[in-house]
């Protein structure tokens, strides 16, 4: 097995989900996966939950991000860690993307 | 246990690690953490190995990166996912900051 997954950026075209989300999957390995979602303002990410831990850092835009009933507003730079199996979900306030990083890989992105 | 790790990347202060390089921790728990490395340009992250599964994300700048002897040039946008266990490195070849987030977490970047 290859010891990287290298991928660069721009050769990753963003999967639109509909409502104003898109997404695109980047690096990622069975354990891990890199993840930009990109969110219109007023865009909203449903609350969910899913057995992997994951990691959200904004790179651009405002989010309000909710985990468990706690909100929290999110800006560049600024990240959350949420615990596997909490419910989550976020509204974009202010045209942006989100990095999602995950563990283990979520393999429901693939193919 | 709380269900999420929030934190306001304003908050944290770049901690220096000498050689042009500086470490800030992010949004963890036991299983994930994520940490942004500020690097000069010409700054060195030496070749290593760890047993996290680990990806790079290019915030800003660009690095040359090296998984076991395998070189990408990486800018803004691109990621890489480095195996457990891989040996890895990178040289800045243009002033900037990489998030990596480790599965589970480095927990010698603690305290």
């Amino acid at each position: 097995m290859a010891k990287a997954d290298f991928v660069p950026g721009g050769k990753v075209t963003v999967r639109d989900l509909g409502g104003g989300c898109g997404r695109k999957v980047l690096a990622h390995n069975d354990s891990m996966m890199a993840v930009e979602v990109h969110f219109e303002e007023g865009a909203v990410g449903a609350e969910h939950t899913h057995p992997h831990t994951q990691i959200s850092y904004v790179l651009e835009g405002e989010f309000r991000y909710t985990v468990e009933g706690e909100a929290y507003l999110m800006k560049p730079g600024d990240s959350v860690c949420v615990e596997s199996g909490a419910k989550h979900g976020t509204v974009c306030l202010k045209k942006g993307i989100l990095l999602d990083v995950f563990a283990p890989a979520r393999q429901d992105f693939l193919g």
